[in-house]
């Protein structure tokens, strides 16, 4: 990512998102030096700061650059296959014996070299910065040893260095228990904590430190260990809690102040209470909702009750959510959790850079980063309402164009 | 759409999709004079025959170009205001009470010029278009007058001449009950057969005829109407049919010699006993069973025991699906429906021609239209599994690269 400065630009009536609330007319944007450096309602600016570039907004909805604050973005292979085969009949246990699931994805991430997990992340990052998204997590989770977690943590740095894109990193080494450690989850838990962790942070490779805690993952004690370790190293926390099962895996969370907890579909009116006290933002998955087909909700109406900001990601990842569109995931939420369109784009920026602890991103506000996108669409809701590739008109990447919709010539 | 032949150009080492079968090794590909002119598996090639532009194919797949066989794709305005009300608790009666649903898009559709139609519809037909797809049908429906329903078809006939791709038109004057004609339906009946039918065929805008056969549309008695008026005028027929209830419009339309019978969520044995006698397609629209939240499934394996070809469309429209993502079916028509990749992507190509009576597209054989794609992914059930615009390495029209992915210079 460039932070060099970017010189002064103008962008005129535009109907703004603020990464809150949309604006009651529309508005006048300056940009300058990479920084939001002016807003304007309608008719209120003043023509003599019209130096430098000059861009139309009209007919067009500004919104902050979104913010994919959970995504699996590196790894190697995907799993079509079985996809392809649970389809066409073949049960989870001949699949999984014939190696498949998520230790085929661990095989395959471990197998590829950093050249080789680049080439295969590029074209999936490529997806989401064409639908808006200036700012993406990414988790390691698919090396499960020390040498390949650091190795899927070098390569997300990496992607943020060969495109325009603020990249954070998170180490999920507690993803799943890689099979050479079968039936000493604790071991591999120490591993995790004594050296994952440590050699991340000497490294600065990781901005945080996530977990997985579920029956089929680990257990509360086992998260919270990673948890001490993660303060000991002074990294962030974030957490996959209650999507299956009602563990009280958001609730820990939250009380060693973690950032976010994601999926939550079974989280109850005490672990909500939790993230309210914490200031912990619910992150909402529904792309993992859709593909694993399931029916349990999140407490959408509790998070509402207690104020619990709502963040939205795609959790892109090649077993429950291979799907690198933002937008879709603004329909997902609206469509399957009855979440309101302002709700959905909130989640995917001021909502969002929160659940990244970093508060300065997702809005559009005098002094923040300008990191913006430029939509064809007369309406915010429209972007959650219509499923529609190649809306975006402009991206803006820390007050530069980074991405500018070709004319068609074809239509008058 | 340009028919002028195109010269000779050469694909190697594509995994092929021709339709209806993944073939089990990889393919040369010779295309010329606008046709798919030589097929040969890996080795086979005579390189005495590699004149002319040669393409490599390596690590992609072809597919033929995709066919949307049932869209709504010409209409003015938007229901994005609508979908957010409801999702902010306003009732639909209110909403209706207020002008919203279906009617509002008849207003704007009717008060808009052709002009201002194509320029709302061209953003949608680019999006499917940078999806894959090659054919279109595209419906009337929103004029529902004689010259607004004329009107939308020359929209959708100029749609052919502006963007690189065959549009098949269909009268669906018998789509909704206009205000003007509240409670003289019979009356309008007779307006589509007596005026708009003749009108369309006259003009030649109007390849096939279509009803909505439903409680809250048109009687099976008045579709009836509707298509022997489209007989004495030499029009194919296809229907709305057992989307919301059983009133055996799809059995009514198979008697009629229908292409298609569309939506049948309720569809019984029976109705798929008299499409499999008749050869009428049975056409899935997943977008709409998303976004109304049905849950009455579409008789999937009825249909495959009968051996009546499934096929799949966008059904893009303002109300149900506003949805121009074409791969995005495939995704949902699996997640939903369960079909298996290789059903939903014969759904898109050979099964969707011929519900559009063309089944000499959505293949790939030797004389056919070279009408291709070649996509970057690995095998064919990735572009069902995963949801990632930008998938499209080139598009293939009528034996031309219409469509050429810019390479990347970022990555190495
Ligand atoms: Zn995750
Ligand atoms: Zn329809």
């Amino acid at each position: 990512m460039s932070l060099s400065p970017q010189p002064r630009r103008l962008w005129r009536d535009v109907i703004l998102f603020d990464g809150l609330q949309v604006q009651p007319t529309p508005m006048t944007v300056l940009v300058e030096g990479g920084q939001v450096a002016g807003l304007w309602p309608q008719g209120a600016f003043d023509e003599r700061l019209a130096v430098g570039a000059s861009e139309s907004g009209r007919g067009g909805v500004m919104t902050p650059g979104l913010v994919d604050c959970h995504t699996h973005l590196v790894y190697a292979g995907n799993r079509a296959a079985e996809f392809e085969q649970r389809l066409e009949g073949v049960s989870y246990s001949e699949i999984a014996q014939a190696g498949g699931g998520i230790l085929s994805t661990v095989r395959a991430t471990r197998a590829a070299s950093e050249e080789q997990l680049i080439v295969a992340s590029l074209p999936r990052l490529d997806a989401l910065l064409a639908d808006g998204v200036t700012t993406l997590e990414i988790k390691s989770g698919y090396g499960l040893t020390v040498a390949d977690e650091l190795k899927m943590l070098r390569v997300a740095r990496r992607l943020g260095e060969l495109r325009p894109v603020r990249v954070l990193t998170t180490l999920l080494g507690a993803h799943a228990l890689p099979p050479e450690y079968a039936g000493r989850a604790d071991d591999y838990i120490s591993l995790v904590c004594e050296e994952m962790i440590p050699a991340a942070a000497a490294e600065g490779l990781a901005d945080a430190v996530d977990v997985f805690c579920e029956g089929i993952a680990f257990s509360p004690a086992q998260c919270e260990r990673v948890f001490q370790a993660a303060q000991r190293h002074g990294l962030a926390i974030k957490a996959h809690a209650e999507q299956l099962s009602n563990l009280g895996g958001s609730a820990l969370a939250a009380r060693y102040g973690a950032l976010s907890a994601d999926h939550i579909e079974y989280l109850d009116e005490a672990g909500v209470q939790a993230l309210a006290a914490a200031g912990t933002v619910a992150v909402l998955l529904p792309g993992a909702f859709h593909c694993l087909r399931e029916t349990q909700l999140p407490p959408i109406d509790l998070l509402r009750q207690y104020g619990v900001p709502m963040a939205l990601a795609s959790d892109a990842n090649p077993g429950t959510s291979p799907i690198c569109m933002p937008t879709l995931m603004a329909n997902l939420a609206c469509s399957l959790f009855r979440l309101t369109p302002r709700e959905a784009l909130a989640g995917m920026t001021a909502h969002a850079a929160r659940a990244l602890g970093r508060p300065d991103l997702g809005r559009i506000e005098v002094g923040a980063p300008a990191d913006l996108c430029l939509w064809d669409v007369q309406q915010p809701a429209e972007l959650a309402y219509a499923v529609q590739p190649g809306r975006l008109r402009q991206r803006i990447f820390n007050g530069a164009i980074s991405y500018r919709k070709e004319a068609t010539s074809h239509a008058r």
